[in-house]
């Protein structure tokens, strides 16, 4: 026996624009793509078209800056406007350098340039910011599913992030419904019946990667996948923020 | 139409044991699942088969400690034969403190506890040590697979570990062959048509979290995730190595 689950990206997806149904857009094209939504699917969204759908676009033409804006600006060799969104976005600035600002944004997650970002947006000097709550935006397109399609699912809400010591980009999740974000075996016995310790495992940042390794973050044009035959724990009450370290436990502090 | 990609989990996998030809019984397994390897599968392996087939295994009551291991010991709470073993595959210890040992492995690689781990191995005080050459024993492993199997594979050993910021294990690539380690979207439009400046995806480390996925770290008795239908860059001459990023020139350097 083997144990096999599929990652289906979907293409034919259209542009979204703010005020769209995602949650009917995405039943749509499963259907049309000929994988309608099933039962303890996971349903990977790109943030971007989150964003998009909650029209969390900004136009640095009309932000406003101050002197702080323009001091950071000159000091990370970043237009000042897009210093002022990210200050906007966060609740603590932990690094201000030539490559990035590093924040830690309201909802505890720490990333750069507070997650906003320029690619797959329309409109020269369009950015977008991150989802006001990813949480709330995944557990609202899990209801709406249930409701258009009447299928109960997962939904994680993921983006693209630099993380410390290894190159390149990989996919976090940051927000979340319907399932629990680990894999706990602490206390549980290994192959040999020797308990074990430390292990917890993050699979909702594992199925986010898994995604984007169809979904890719160019012009591949598939902003959602189906993950689809995998054993996870579908549950109520989870959040990303789950997944959050704070900075004074994180077991790396003083190493980097 | 979609981009499907699957992900095969082998059950059936005999416990290895070091001298094993790790190749042989991997095309066994898979041929004798239903799964036989194909061209273009990536071959995803755990780092802890790897080890115990090169014998990378040691008994703690085999270890001699100085006194700089007891000292180290007590400060971390730790075994001070299990601390000289994490230093012998040390370059530079980075932290000690009761929860974690964080070095810098020989190859460049930041890991907690030099990547010296007591789950699925046998034996009450036996540890498992990283492969000696994880790149190696990947090109080793790839070679032997396209001979026995005739099959044009790449090889991806993995393992388990903490991340800074973020909560939980998630799978890492450790060793590669076969394929590159990035998907770069730099200089490359993205769907408007916009220049990408930043966007180099590793897509090695997320190809290992997919797999673990159906792998688990407990008592799944799945050592080895073959991805298949994946869209990826089949390369010659990369290394795991290339994913490390240097201290000094972390992205996130006086963060943590």
């Amino acid at each position: 026996m083997a144990k096999v689950y599929r990652v289906i990206g979907l293409e034919g997806f259209p542009l979204v624009k703010e005020g769209d149904d995602l949650a009917e857009i995405i039943v749509e094209v499963a259907e049309k793509e000929g994988f309608p939504l099933e039962d303890r699917d996971i349903i990977v969204v790109a943030q971007k078209i989150v964003s998009k759908a909650e029209g969390r676009l900004v136009r640095l033409s009309d932000v406003e800056v101050g002197g702080e804006h323009r001091e950071t600006g000159e000091y990370a060799e970043r237009d000042p406007r897009l210093v002022k969104l990210v200050f906007n976005e966060a609740k603590e600035t932990l690094k201000k350098s030539e490559e990035a600002i590093v924040v830690e944004n309201k909802n505890g997650m720490i990333c750069i340039n507070a997650g906003i970002d320029k690619s797959n947006v329309e409109g020269r000097d369009t950015y977008s910011l991150l989802p006001l709550n990813p949480d709330l935006s995944a557990d609202k397109l899990r209801k709406k599913i249930r409701e258009l399609a009447g299928v109960d699912v997962a939904v994680a809400i993921c983006d693209s992030s630099s993380r410390p010591f290894r190159r390149g980009l990989v996919e976090f999740t940051i927000g979340l419904a319907g399932m629990n974000p680990f894999r706990d075996y602490r206390g549980k016995p290994d192959l040999f019946g020797y308990l074990l310790k430390v292990k917890n495992v993050a699979v909702a940042d594992e199925i986010a990667s898994s995604a984007e390794l169809v979904m890719g973050n160019g012009d591949e044009a598939i902003p959602v996948a189906i993950i689809r035959g995998l054993d996870f724990e579908m549950a109520e009450g989870h959040s990303a923020e789950e997944l959050f370290v704070k900075r004074e436990e994180d077991l790396f502090k003083g190493v980097l």
